[in-house]
């Protein structure tokens, strides 16, 4: 369902997706420039369509679902999902923490992702059976011994849900100190190599989640929905990555509570 | 009172601290280490003492402010403001964006200002009467025509007192779409570069901001507290900066409102 040749294909595609974004990266535009001309949606366009060529010439029964361009049914039973560039504000505002995003389902389920970060040049691989990666060498995440020592990352508290954010709250709460805003998948890469304890969102899509599977769980931490489900293609989009497995009941347990 | 020796010798403060600080960066570390053992505090104290180590032996008549190790007074009214690793949480997680900070006091007032990020290797240089550079470039913040328009970033929303955070709401509700979180001294960088239109903070300690006025101010923009008054060594810490100066107004105006 996945081999190597896989991964190779994967990290092509993201040497092809970072080719085409650095030019954007940091390019002068005026804040009144149309949404559809700004050096972000010009950056988006020209990876997802660099990648989908490259997948559509050497995969062509594959299919391919994008944030740019959508879905391309395939024959397979595989699927390439893509994210040119996960974390938009952060590239908008010149920080080099957003990251492309590359996935393969194999019959739904995510077997293995790429998050690359082209300007500071951080690329995370993972893949079913194999440990995950940062730039060739091993990623570990760390283990977190007690929820109260955990370090929580999110990208932002206002892409909760009022109800989401009570649930979210809560889980600050059992935390030991504030949590970390910013990073989008760049929080997913620093789990992986143990850096951040736990990262909690919600209302992603498919193509903002899919890829950081198999680079978490290579990595030896866990992900799942906030009801402790495994994530695959027809999962919601609420999300809990864990470095360390043993905390995932602690945190399904403490975002069940609201106060 | 203030030469381009000095900004020589600022530029090798930074020069020194980042040699100090990278190795640290990413540094494999348990969640159970007591905090002055750890990797930030080991890279902020080496960064710091590398930094007054030049000073004392180059301007021994000069004060020193620094973060980690306090104030050696001085005697020839200039005092050399230093801040190792602004944006500790940044460091922790392994993001490249937290940054050195170096300022020269003149009489109180900031002349001279340095954000150097070590591992991206940004670093805007400002100094009173001269144009703002980002490695060596000449960085320039951009006009914004309206605070509705304006692209506004802040470190953290827990980082308000309640009061302030109100304060700090209205002016969300004044700009047209969510605050941007994280960032610390990098915001300000990237406002002296044109891609962030407002940076609002409070609590912020006298080695937190001095060195971004100048930085700010050479690319065009303006910095002051919440009530619109110039920024110097007596100040108390909640600080504005708008990339268009034209928008100050505006920004105490919408802060000054509290829903």
């Amino acid at each position: 369902m996945m081999t190597k040749d896989d991964i190779a294909l994967a990290e092509r595609l993201a040497d092809a997706a970072g080719d085409a974004i650095r030019p954007f990266f940091r390019a002068a535009f005026s804040i009144e420039t149309k949404s559809d001309d700004s050096p972000v949606t010009q950056a988006d366009q020209a990876a997802e369509a660099a990648m989908r060529r490259i997948i559509e010439a050497e995969r062509p029964d594959d299919g391919i679902i994008g944030e740019e361009y959508g879905e391309k049914p395939g024959s397979s039973g595989r699927i390439w999902v893509l994210d040119p560039i996960d974390g938009t504000r952060s590239f908008i505002v010149g920080r080099p923490i957003f990251g492309t995003l590359i996935a393969l389902l194999a019959e739904g389920w995510p077997v293995l992702g790429v998050i690359d970060q082209p300007i500071g040049r951080d690329r995370w691989v993972g893949a079913a059976g194999r440990a995950t990666t940062l730039n060739g060498l091993p990623a570990k995440a760390r283990p977190c011994p007690a929820l109260d020592k955990a370090l929580l990352a999110t990208t932002s508290p206002h892409l909760f849900t009022d109800h989401e954010a009570e649930h979210f709250m809560a889980l600050v709460g059992a935390t030991g100190q504030g949590p970390t805003y910013g990073g989008d998948c760049y929080n997913y890469g620093l789990l992986a190599s143990g850096h951040i304890d736990i990262v909690v969102e919600s209302g992603l899509k498919l193509y903002d989640f899919a890829a950081l599977v198999p680079v978490v769980e290579g990595a030896g931490g866990r992900m799942c929905d906030w009801a402790g489900e495994p994530l695959h293609a027809g999962s919601k989009g609420d999300v809990i990555a864990a470095g360390d497995p043993a905390r995932i009941d602690d945190i399904v347990e403490a975002l069940s509570c609201a106060h």
